[in-house]
């Protein structure tokens, strides 16, 4: 997993839990019926906002982007100098082994294309498709988990608002009023927490993370289109090493 | 109905009436006049804001958005190999038939054009300003939507006011200070239902569902110049097959 | 006067009057000085905004926007329709009396350069200068009324600001707390009913009533060039036709 | 001095300043403490913000906006047919001695350039680029004050803050604590008062000076352009005049 | 150090600081559990956002943008001028030995390639690929600060709202509820500082400085083109001098 997130998680979490604790302890900020109107609520107007394959799809993503190691762009730069001398020496048949058991599968795919002779701007042209498709869903996912962060908020409001009222309107015995007040709030505060420490930061990363993907994706058709030319190994690696910081190229 | 509309609205209204019931009844949270001021001066504000007519056909708009369903994109490639291949054993005015009872109204108009032998380019122009004016048309629904659900808040604080105005100027009787102030916060959490429940939420829906729509009469038009070309069924299955993810691609 | 705009105050202002008159009186929410707070000093800050003429310019486009009857674009097709027959039989010259009572000063003014003999290219180009200019003047009008619906609530919370400060200072008799206190949230009540049921929406009316506007012209700057062209009558009505919906389309 | 900005800041401080009298007396709101909070504070966010000569700049900039009269369009259109006339008869050398006194240096120094046998497209180019610093300058400057406009409020409340927390751990007295609030909450007063009554305005003014002054600019480079190339007097009247609105044109 | 940032911090730290000493002591504003939810929840919220070597690469461009002194615009010009004459006498590889000890590694580094006889236009195709990548971690470090300046504010509130519902649960002696709010407002004041005096102004500063950065590079790009090409010192002059303002341009 994604070692920013967790010590992100434990961080933001942990630093919240540790003020509720020293305030007196934790069971005065849980309320069932508190956090089932942010959370229950949020997802409703989530779903009426997004289609349901979309919004059960994106924890799948989410998911993905935390777990899933995306291979480095340093690494694919050597990966691709091995291809493109071995394509060079022996044909670019003899990269069928290598491939079969590659764990990328779009690297898998683009390099399949290239051993089954298709013209370079061919393939760049499926592989583009296939990045925007990526592209596409990660900004879905990004997307639902902002309209999430403005929604969570809007609806702790709207349980505060539920238990003011309630409150107000029965304040006979005034020792009450504290104690209602505070499960009233208890519902802005699960709002807040869920938008700024869940939903917002996370649409954030999969945004970057879906930039990686895609920057990768790039260098990958890049590298693929080369091997097909039959480019020399050298001008494949300055063409991908454009893609990288000056300062992160390495001669190989 | 969208199976996603219906469980979102249960889940958000739902978990909102079941915290109201929890907290001692329903009856707290009905005031007709706080809904007139919210429901009637979100109207209001915004029947100054667009023309009477646009106002009225955006409840049409939402209907058809959430009730017609518009033909899935892999049935869509379906139908046009089926029209493809007839029209290339038996010429296209054999589609003449097939079309009689095609439900879809943009898909008979576009092949009758076909039919009438008019050229490719022409079809297309008509029907890509066809798709210009849904796409519109959508697009002024989800405004109107996004318009309301920020006039209504501000209406509920206006009513807010309007209550807390009247509740400080007679506030002789404290006990009646909490219920009048429970009223006047009523018309607040209307405003806020309305928007973060209804309003925006189904403003995002059309603004998915036109692009849906739009997408799948791109692949229409896309087909339509195919089987007016004369393409290849298995070329008019390839370019229709480029608008959906790869992961959703059968071949047919 | 434009009909919903009629409906939207009377429905806006009408249910904000019920509820004050249901809640004893509208006395209690008149405020000189806060008025005069709000209106006064939302309007200096859009002058320290805006030019003076500017300013005062925009109650002229706002009373134009609601009031003048722009013709309705079948209606205009039908007259291009009327001018074209009788251009090609008699011709253009002929048209020199049909415009000499015609009320639309644009219309009038492109058939006269049409008669004069100009070429279409430098006749298109005169009438678009004057649809820029238009444009410029709507957006103009739409931006100061979105910009006096941001100063308005700020300078009701500036009122309110006094209010209270004034209150709060000279506290000693608790039973008056409660009537300074209403009369300090009267300005935040004024600046949020001016913002949301004043200037927003006109704004809004403004953008709408500017594209109207527009698109009647370039439809008018099309038909002329068609007479100029000396076009035929079907040819002309197709090309006008393409700039509405086809549902409202309908042959003449 | 520009006249809608005298009358906005009389009317907008004049208002305010009558509501405080009216209430008591000027010496509640005044607290240098809580002054020095809100106007350093923001110089301070501004100055981390913005370079010190750009902060600096600023002013002058302001009084520029305010204060420059810039020559009116159809003024200048009426000098350059003057220019143009002179030029057609004598030669463009014989403008040596009209532009000698000209105060408007932009134009004295593209005549120069002109009357130096330069190129048109030389010309332009050269005053083109003095256009886009005078331009960047004028966006530097609102830019600068919509940004103190965004800190000052926020600075007025964390003012209030500051004045909350010393009010809440000393309240042993109750009669004090209106006093105390009512002086946290001037920091929050004097925000928005410098936000929506000065910075916000005149970051507004600006970018309304900066656009008239360069369309200015452009009419004077159309017309030097001219000049240089010996156009005709009406020719080069009718290029300037497609700058201003239909309108205000006058034949001269 | 930067002078603006400098007195920009003694300016509003001070402000404030001289704020809380009058109102008797800065005991009452230390809170170590209150910073630490806000700090540390920020942190943690923008830890999840980003990826980690990004969260901490953000204080190294800060250092760096507020110490590093980069060469001013008028120097830049000389320096170049001093090149040209010498490359113009003795050739460019004379050059070698004046770049040696060049402190400007992007200066060196393109004189070098000069020097080495690559085409102008590979050059610029080298150094403009790492203006980009400067500009993208500028941009980056510039997002970062904005993120934490909205996370900030809002941690304060889910701080403020711990304290609030711990207080209002234990209201049984109401000597304490001041104090027990003055210390649940503190978090509130926390992130309103930070966000306000550190985040945004720091995020604006880096913005600024990117664009300083970026120009001086780019005037440094178009010279070393100069130099490649052999180009009069006087040319070079004028094509440096574009891109600066006429007002500080001097012949040199």
């Amino acid at each position: 997993m994604d070692i920013a997130t967790v010590l992100g998680v434990i961080s933001a979490f942990g630093l919240v839990c540790i003020a509720i604790f020293m305030g007196g302890g934790i069971q005065l900020f849980i309320n069932i019926p508190a956090l089932m109107i942010v959370v229950g609520g949020t997802l409703g107007a989530t779903m009426i906002n997004y289609p349901l394959k979309d919004v059960f799809g994106v924890f799948k993503i989410v998911k993905k982007a935390l777990f899933a190691r995306s291979i480095s762009v340093t690494e694919l730069i050597k990966r691709f100098m091995v291809f493109a001398k071995k394509s060079r020496k022996e044909g670019i048949l003899a990269l069928e082994g290598d491939i079969k058991d590659e764990k990328d599968e779009f690297l898998r795919k683009g390099i399949q294309l290239a051993i089954d002779g298709l013209e370079p701007q061919e393939i760049s042209d499926i592989l583009e498709t296939e990045v925007d498709f990526v592209r596409n869903r990660h900004q879905l996912g990004a997307e639902i988990f902002s309209t999430m962060g403005t929604f969570s908020p809007a609806l702790g409001m709207i349980g505060t608002l539920i238990g003011l009222v309630q409150m107000l309107q029965t304040m006979d015995d005034p020792s009450k009023i504290g104690p209602a007040m505070a499960v009233a709030l208890l519902t802005t505060f699960y709002g807040s927490i869920i938008a700024n420490i869940v939903c917002l930061p996370i649409a954030g990363k999969l945004r970057i993370r879906s930039k990686e993907e895609v920057l990768t994706k790039e260098m990958a058709i890049r590298g693929i289109a080369c091997l097909s030319n039959g480019d020399n190994p050298r001008i494949l690696e300055q063409k991908l090493q454009a893609f990288i910081p000056p300062n992160q190229r390495e001669s190989l």
